[in-house]
């Protein structure tokens, strides 16, 4: 085949590779600080009976809310005060950590999908009307992206698929495992924890471009 | 031209690209905690006239070591203790920390290269001996790369370029902005803070893969 022709397909190629970039829809992030989900029967341990959650903010996930009540959070090498809590109350109880504050509790929180917290690390709550133990229920949330079935459908992704998201700036990183999560009840956000957001330079309300793996499902 | 040709050329270019990726090569990753250097005159004026440094532990770096001495950092919301002091001493005092630190002394530290100190973040550094403030020195270290001519000929890169480098695991992710540093006096190791290694469930030791940029030339 002759030179010329080589060169404008090659170029032809590259063209295409660099509208595909472009193209990569805008998801908006959210970074989550430290913070707790109480079951009902938890939040009376530690609050009293009866006790309601009192919403201090709605978050960005419909019918979420942060609550004005904390809890102080204890490990076997040190305690985080202060902690805030989700509401409303889960069917379990489960607190996300960053890795640092993983370290500074002095456990081995893994790194998981929210809800999956069985074999999770063990983590004792301090509340003004009293302390509960949990054997498990401590993570570290893995990067996830809620979305709407119509956003999935926009985006040519199913709920569970991994993808990349590409952030920008001078810490830009490519998060390459970031999971889909899709309910009618979602909006869409990407959540990475306060690690995450410090090593990529990111607050809430910055943005990543979502590029699909095309021979990813689940969690690599 | 006939679309069983192109289709073939455009997979031959794609096999190309897929085995550029399998051949990118790796680079050992160092993670980097909060740390202090200084100058010979604040090292005098913390611990005594006349102290020198004691090793406590050899670097990566040829010629750096990790010293004994430990020295308390101040800013205007907090203060960490026993910071590592990294000898030997140099020409300016520089202090290195995590975002998470500067959030935790209250300060706004910018990302630099080591070296670029100037019109950095001001801190206080307390010794046994005394203390002083420094009106600039306290940095976030910007994620580098340092190796020797020998390396830098091998990769295909020079001084100051930037590349990316992508890392395994669970929490994977690609480091997009990474500054090449060349000297006879390195030795092959990527550096990253605690924030980057947490975001990315790195340890020293690990490895990442350099992926040379074609279109760029100094921290984007």
């Amino acid at each position: 085949m002759d030179p010329q022709m080589i060169k404008s397909i090659v170029d032809e190629v590259v063209l295409h590779l660099n509208q595909e970039e472009k193209s990569k829809p805008s998801v908006p992030i959210g970074v989550s600080a430290r913070h707790a989900h109480l079951s009902k029967e938890h939040l009376a341990a530690l609050f009293g009976n009866g006790y309601e959650l009192t919403k201090k903010a709605d978050l960005s996930q419909p019918g979420q809310f942060a609550a004005n009540e904390t809890v102080l959070i204890v490990g076997p090498r040190g305690s985080i005060e202060r902690v805030r809590i989700l509401g409303p109350v889960r069917g379990a109880t489960q607190v996300e950590v960053s890795i640092t504050d993983s370290v500074k509790l002095g456990v081995q929180a893994p790194l998981r999908e929210s809800g999956d917290t069985q074999g999770s690390a063990p983590v004792t709550i301090v509340g003004p009307k009293g302390s509960i133990h949990v054997s498990e229920g401590l993570i570290i949330a893995h990067a996830h992206i809620h979305m709407t079935p119509e956003d999935a459908a926009q985006f040519g992704v199913e709920n569970g698929e991994v993808v990349q998201v590409k952030t920008k700036g001078k810490r830009a990183v490519t998060f390459e495992n970031v999971l889909i999560r899709v309910s009618e009840r979602y909006k869409l956000e990407m959540h990475i924890d306060t690690d995450e957001a410090n090593a990529a330079l990111l607050k809430t309300g910055d943005n990543g471009n979502l590029i699909k793996l095309t021979d990813t499902k689940g969690l690599r």
